[in-house]
């Protein structure tokens, strides 16, 4: 995507902000506006936002068809996405567009469409420390961390998160009460690219920190498309001349 | 599964061959009675059919609640399998059971709920020679077969598949007009494995060939679970003593 | 491999037990004897061990003929095993052997070989506390495991683990001192099954512990092969008719 | 590598082009100069050569540090490169460097230590057709390709290829004789990024085809690095309180 813009849409349930004083007080514009700000520091990404009350909860054909890379977060309102959306999504992404999973997404319908898994895990809110360690430092979305970094305070989730087995695990946390997770996974389906990330529990300003900021941006730009194409189920002619006679139809062979 | 029975189910859609004299005189009884007559012969199975026009599609709760591995034939009514029906196998799968895709049943609701991709490839009926090479010689699925075998007329899938990457690719195929195809696929999903196997058109007699019938049984037992288990999503206690002070809360870490 | 005996060498380096005193008191008879003891108890294997200043290392080709397993424990010694010990285990692997190696063997000629990497990682050895947690646990190397089994004492791995992704991570350490490891990992080399478990450090009675020798019962009974095969590389006649004139030679095509 | 050059070494065995002169006829200076004069068109490349018979195998540090990608392409005397040569480039790939293995160079030493594996294959020299038919139309490589291209005169290659599964395999050959290969297969080993691509035998013009140069302009692309990292195995101080008491040496606890 060298010298071309990353156009990203970051959808954000929106709905703890409205309700929850403490929610409030960490992202008193809403978590995706937090999430917004972060990626649009980036030069070459230009940002937008989407939320679940927004008719066709914000993902119209015209969002989608300007949309490089999703970014998705949602906790308590899953069931309420349209599914007509969610096939949407699911398509476009089969056809190029990337999707970056955020934290309680792992609930959301278009993380288990995608992956076909329920995506269960163990999970537990005391605002423990979460030590994320990058396994896979060559991995673009590692690029320009340390060794680890570290969130203060997160919710935990601990495995065994039932996910496909992913094509790489750039990230595992460790948590302070004695569990791992798979905090950083890739997947591809389709032409599309996946990345699921695990923190950003909406009582923490997680999606403040540079730490933070940095993966997003990295993974945005990783998953961002070079090639978009279909994925139709064509009758085709054969290549080479087949000299087999067909039993059921009785034909002496077919010629180009 | 050493010493226990394998229960099989062979789900067919059991369509074509009551509406086409062609097929008929292939599988006269039926695809599904040709598939589950291949498997019978091993000692260590005991397998039943089930059919699209049964009640509730045949897959009845005490039909899954008694299946190790399903196996799953369709094509001219996909979209007549009953979603409730769909959800049942997702969650049994992931729960253990083993699944069988065969031929046209690449695009069936079930494969395309567990893969999360389009399925989409190309094709060709005209008879032709296909030749499946073994890729992975010490494979499960791949005993007691040799370095390929053939099948003298087929109809012809061509990549591109739409599927996610393999854990295992087992079988490609050479066919006469010109295309290969990734014709053995192995996934996993949950804790369930998943074997795609590509032959098996309705007008050639292919489930009576002695080779295709070695990778059914052997995929039979490849997919047979030693290990059923549930998706819970659990609240948990802490292992260790945190020490951290929770900023959401206020309270002074959680003891164990 | 049902019904069949599974032939294992439990290899050791046999060198810490024999020169410290703080070894010999946790593995007075050598660390192989234990690992031997814990595996002989299964009614389905026959297990011998094989150490460092044996001849040839006590891997003749009269053992390794008779081997289906070999499991491998190293760490001061490295070095002095013979390369053409070495490249024998490698061809063995290939041809179907299945290799289990452990914890400090992360650095053996034959782990590095085998996987093209470096295998480095962090360690420290202050007898911290170590939770294995079953991330796939429908693994077969996971079988009649909890969801975690904790070691009291053990050295600290830590990541990032210079290895190529593995094909399944069965077990993520979490580790007192704040780090994660790749615990358990499983490749196919060939025909050949390889399983890295990661604990084991010599002062510690690791290799008593029950969860531990469940983990190696069952990764010899997952590594045990069921095919074993040569890698020829024939000059192969077609298998269709060639009607292209090879511009190299001037033939007028090739006939079957 | 956004606006950096790519600094490729070319590397050629150079023996068959001054030994034969069906080779020289298609090659007259070489293919390795072939070959370079590909990929230096791409304005983003600056391409060198080296070849088997110069110091230290055209290989020096020097080369090694100034070479972003290294191709190679092998056949008649792969015992004659330098075992510490070999050494030399593993370390390198496994810090960063991109490696793209051609054709007959699947037997030199450099892959066969990358991956641990034999890495034979069918083969068989008539100059029949070759299909590749791309699988993965998304993938970097693939960029620009139509759904397949052809080359009127190739060397076979058939399966069972004896490789570790790859992480990608974005082409697959269908030949005229009967078989099939997996011909563009993508690795990842310590920070390097590895391709093998089939075509190339030295009586063919391969190198001189527009989609093969396209492919491997691609393939450079894809395996030149954003990051190199060295291979440390560091001794480390834990990153939590400690307060286990280590049998092995009485300590009680150890602090940060």
């Amino acid at each position: 995507m060298a010298g071309k813009t990353i156009r990203v849409t970051v959808w954000g349930e929106f709905r703890h902000e409205k309700k929850n004083e403490a929610v409030r007080k960490v992202y008193p514009d809403g978590m995706h506006k937090a999430i917004q700000a972060g990626l649009a520091k980036n030069a070459d990404m230009s940002v937008r936002t989407a939320t679940l009350d927004e008719p066709e909860n914000g993902i119209t054909d015209a969002v989608l068809a300007q949309t490089d890379v999703l970014t998705w977060w949602g906790h308590t309102a899953h069931g309420e996405v349209q599914d007509a959306v969610v096939d949407k999504i699911q398509k476009r992404v089969l056809e190029g567009m990337g999707l970056i999973i955020l934290h309680s997404g792992h609930f959301s319908k278009i993380f288990r469409r995608m992956l076909g898994t329920n995506c269960s895990l163990k999970w537990r809110e005391v605002g423990e420390k979460e030590r994320l360690w990058v396994v896979e430092p060559s991995h673009p979305i590692a690029q320009g961390l340390g060794e680890y970094f570290e969130l203060p305070h997160e919710e935990m989730y601990g495995e065994r998160f039932d996910i496909p087995t992913p094509d790489k695990v750039v990230f595992v946390s460790w948590f302070e009460g004695g569990e791992v997770f798979r905090s950083g996974c890739c997947w591809e389906r389709g032409f599309g690219r996946m990345f699921y990330f695990r923190p950003g529990h909406e009582t923490y300003p997680t999606f403040f920190d540079a730490n933070v900021q940095k993966v997003l941006t990295n993974a945005v730009r990783w998953a961002a498309p070079n090639f978009y194409g279909q994925h139709p189920c064509p009758n085709t002619k054969p290549l080479e001349t087949i000299h087999s006679v067909d039993p059921a139809t009785g034909k002496a062979g077919v010629k180009q």
